[in-house]
């Protein structure tokens, strides 16, 4: 038999990542290109579609070679029927995306959430080896996560778990996205901290931080914010500091609820650093009981933007056996 | 071979229930008595033996037929070793009960926390047969629970996970016994509830709360503040509503985080009825993710005081392969 390979293909709002690797999870070929949302979903089927024929061919692969490809998506989805039920960055409605990828590349599909990819991705390649009971968080523009129980992604009744982001951390907070008010993501996310700068730089206040956006409001984002803080500014600096406890009262629900071995952590706001981990770590120390917050490690992702690609090959090879 | 039986004890801070039961689950021979914690933990151990002994010849059953027994106790313990590491109510630590109860009974004991024990009995014989992937959540004067993923128990890393009643749902809110503010346990347990009435009977609010305690302010319980709230007091269906909308927030939250199909809630609180149950399923529909939301159902436990006893006769029969 010839050798055999997996694909992995991580789709998302601004860009689809694609990989071919070995069943050693060793990339040989990988491609990034832009998700050209706005020219429909066809469109896009169309550029995975391409993606994964170039990695293919660019490593000498044949398709009879590749016995599964694995993607990950973007919002509520089954992973059984592989249909994206909703994809809010892309404007979609009940997809069924394996079924349409299926019939064009003639290699079997497997569907998964993009965040529980990542999850996987760490856990497997990244800051979660070895760790059976963990917990992935990405805190970004928006806030979402994904759960490791038993060295096995836990995907809930209806394949919606990990929804951390939307987590009632302030009853009476914010609104949300969602609808909710107080959700984690509402008051910890890179667009909470970044709307929470906008509204005080529009009263005046934080010159630094709109100095960072070279003097429009408009342009201030929590890199921005980060900048201001790290520049000395006060009021960038509390934002900071309020959006970072937050999150540690989420992390520290979620270590009391679930006693996991290790959490970790990824995404831009993450990259702020020691004002948001020293904060957070503040929290959870506060609030979490002796033994499970004794027993619990916070890491920092170590795989970045190829978490997601990487837990879909992981996936991929999980499924012909390849790897435990 | 002569037939086989497995008892289960559950041993609280007020009594000890101890049940003996066939390959079938059924219940041949229960006692219930008082736990004597004061006299010291040697004592409650040989309350224990003796409690064992009495269903054991009661049912007419040798020691050699009962290959294991399963004990569910309060506190933080390690299921590995048997040790109860603090039980609170008991006052004891670092206590090794599997080895001083395998001596003197001559059984092999199983050793597990109380709340996943009755998250497993809701689970096998009452409220959540069937149910793959269940949270069960217990509202008394503590609040506590268990998971059930895949059906099985869920333990975590260091076998604390399930408390429910320590994740913040109001980051500054009352201090809970735990050390941490707005705790779950310290907005929505039968003791917040009281303690609230208290408060508020204190400064001459709730005329019907303290007249349900005979006139004494330290005579408010839960219960009578039921009882007011029952009979029209404005000052305790408020206190109600609010115990009922913070536990609604901390259900939606499991939901969102785990998108279990089942959520069973128990305990005192809970037999207030109505205007709990209202109050939380409000809050819960307000703020789950749509398709979580939609597809948990919530329930009232079945079992009462038996679901320990019954999780510990699950338990030793999972062990024993009598049954899944």
């Amino acid at each position: 038999m010839p050798e055999q390979f997996v694909i992995g293909v991580d789709l998302g709002g601004t860009k689809i990542l694609t990989a071919l690797a070995n069943r050693e999870g060793r990339v040989l070929a990988e491609q990034k290109i832009p998700t050209e949302a706005a020219k429909g979903q066809q469109h896009v089927i169309a550029q995975i579609v391409q993606s994964v024929e170039h990695v293919r061919k660019k490593a000498g692969v044949q398709t009879e070679q590749v016995p599964v490809l694995a993607l990950g998506s973007p919002g509520p989805l089954d992973t059984r029927t592989g249909v994206i039920r909703f994809a809010p960055n892309l404007a979609w409605h009940d997809l069924p995306i394996r079924q349409a990828l299926e019939r064009q590349l003639s290699i079997p599909v497997l569907l998964d959430n993009d965040a529980n990819l990542a999850a996987l991705g760490e856990h497997v390649y990244g800051a979660g080896r070895g760790e059976d009971n963990m917990v992935y968080i990405t805190v970004s523009t928006g806030i979402g996560g994904g759960l490791i129980f038993g060295g096995r992604l836990y995907h809930g009744f209806t394949d919606g778990a990990g929804e951390i982001g939307h987590m009632t951390v302030s009853p009476d907070g914010p609104l949300c996205g969602c609808g909710n008010r107080g959700c984690l993501e509402a008051l910890a996310s890179g667009t909470a901290i970044a709307r929470d700068a906008r509204e005080l730089a529009t009263r005046g206040r934080g010159a630094q931080i709109l100095a960072a956006a070279g003097g429009d409001v408009a342009g201030i984002t929590a890199v921005t914010v980060a900048a201001a803080a790290a520049a000395g500014d006060d009021t960038a600096q509390s934002i900071i500091c309020r959006a970072a406890r937050y999150l540690g009262i989420g992390i520290a629900n979620i270590i009391n609820l679930l006693n996991p071995s290790l959490v970790v952590l990824g995404g831009g706001v993450m990259n702020i650093g020691e004002p948001v981990w020293q904060n957070l770590r503040t929290e959870v120390r506060a609030r979490t009981l002796e033994e499970a917050g004794k027993s619990v490690r916070l890491a920092a992702a170590e795989l970045g933007g190829r978490a997601g690609v990487m837990g879909a090959i992981a996936l991929a090879l999980r499924h012909t056996g390849g790897m435990k």
